[in-house]
């Protein structure tokens, strides 16, 4: 008689969309994988509620595919944005879903009748790349993804390193020029400031300013420089186009700045990039990879590999999957 | 009968001094503290040799303190200038001593018949703060040592992280100003370049050209600007002068951007800063915490102490103590 496999279903919640899904205990395949639109103006309950009957579905699938029974089902790993209080489940504040101590893995685990743990989203994130990504294999591996924000996650010694009140891992937040540019957070000269999606975009207007006529860019959106994203700008220098090239040369510079920072910090064996800016590959890699031979020490530099996020969908929902077996099993 | 006390020995190897010193295995007292000369330019086997002459004489004068007999000695802790080769106990190289891949350990342990164990020099000062000094408690602690250059040690969840090829810690040679000072290690605008010793020295000249009437810091080194010193400077700001009070004005915001990071990065319940510059004591940790505080987030802020290291003398060799009991016993 063959033992029954058991299986742990994983939420990553986020600003725009919550993914969801399942995979077997041993990590060895994704499950159901799903994705739905947030919604949060809707109200927590609201999105609460579509949570749990994404869990319902993912759990119906999973059996249907499977043969599994409810019981086998262990509980489920959640992945939010933070600050969060791990221990108690709370989610103390996120501005893009205007909530406030919300205590939302036990609304959840109430919901569904399972239990329920609680991470990050970018820990979450860099936990599924560790555990069945491009930083398998890894020791201390640093993730960080690039989107609307930079987040990063920190598994050091084989674990993920939370801090002293849940708050490590700030990547996006560490300055790279301290009378820079102003960030979101208050600071001057963060990473994020440079190197978020809606910054890259940002400064190619700035590049642009008086001389739109020798750039491509806006033409791309239609002469609406507003609609000017990462991905435009990464188009427009595939294309050739010089002003966008400068303001890609410039991204690879200064991410490599920071990621540098990070290598002669913590000596990783892997770091890995995600997020809609990383989709601009090798031209940005390249040239992020050439800065951080300029700039980290080289004892450091030749102990790390730089690379893209294997699971650009599903990493936020192996991760949480992963920090559920984690502190269910003690080990992943 | 009571259970006979046991030793263990440390050594604090630099370019300038050697300290080295017992404590007993509670690490409850420090016994035969002293320092010597490196004397470098003599070659490793003096050096090796006069280190083996210390740690006779500590054994000896502790054995008549306390009665101790020479199998009351568990052995040496070492720390060096890196980089190391922690495994094999080899300094791999050190431009303050000329050496490269020399198996400083095995050679000391030879000399003197005990087991011996090595480590970085500022990871032993960390270790030494979190064992027995101002980081007692802490549970993630951040080192500094601000000296000739910065160097720095990070204990996480308790323990020393070393990275994947004992690089890790090089918080020196972290970026504040992307495209600002060079620094010796190659880069551009190291936090090394603007806060160490010679750095801050270098940034009074440089604020003094042409304004020299105007300052006292010619005074304070008989008109030779060569001999300004971080000291120098501070203590003719402590006096009001103008230029200085600007130097370490800035040198509080620079370290503050640069402490910020680690705090933004570790959410550390502890940073200790050490080293000779930090002896300008409440002139420099008070802009510094005030910097901290307009820069990082707040609970990651609210969290940490900022604190002057409270073993000057003997961090680092109560911290190679340290290392090697937790290399022996397995913990502290």
């Amino acid at each position: 008689m063959s033992v029954k496999e058991r299986y742990i279903v994983g939420v990553d919640l986020g600003g725009t969309n919550i993914v969801a899904g399942a995979m077997p205990l041993d990590g060895s395949r994704e499950i159901a994988m799903r994705t739905a639109p947030t919604l949060a103006d809707g109200g927590a309950d609201s999105v609460v509620k579509r949570i749990a009957g994404m869990i319902e579905d993912v759990i119906a699938q999973t059996s249907a595919e499977t043969g599994a029974e409810r019981s086998d089902f262990l509980g489920v790993g959640i992945g939010s944005p933070g600050p969060l209080d791990r221990e108690k489940g709370i989610v103390i504040v996120t501005p893009n879903l205007g909530w406030k101590n919300f205590p939302l893995r036990d609304e959840i685990s109430k919901r569904v009748n399972l239990e329920a743990s609680l991470d990050n989203d970018a820990n979450c994130a860099t936990l599924g790349e560790f555990w069945c990504g491009a930083a398998v294999g890894g020791r201390n591996v640093i993730g960080m993804t690039l989107g609307t924000g930079i987040g990063g996650g920190l598994i050091l010694d084989g674990k993920l390193y939370h801090g002293s009140s849940d708050a490590a891992g700030e990547i996006g937040h560490t300055t790279i020029d301290s009378t820079g540019r102003l960030c979101k957070c208050g600071n001057y000269g963060c990473l994020e400031a440079y190197a978020s999606g809606p910054a890259i975009a940002e400064r190619a207007r700035e590049a642009l300013r008086g001389d739109e006529g020798e750039s491509i860019l806006g033409g791309l959106v239609d002469g609406d420089y507003y609609r000017i994203t990462a991905q435009t700008v990464y188009e427009a220098s595939r294309r050739g186009d010089t002003i966008a090239r400068e303001v890609v040369r410039e991204t690879a510079r200064l991410l490599g700045a920071g990621v540098s920072n990070l290598i002669n910090i913590f000596n990783p064996d892997v770091v890995v990039l995600a997020g809609g800016v990383t989709q601009a590959g090798d031209a940005l890699f390249e040239p992020l990879r050439a800065e951080v031979r300029r700039r980290a020490f080289k004892p450091a530099v030749d102990a790390c590999r730089i690379v893209p996020g294997a699971l650009p969908f599903s990493a936020g929902v192996v991760g949480a999957i992963a920090t559920f077996k984690m502190k269910t099993l003690g080990e992943l």
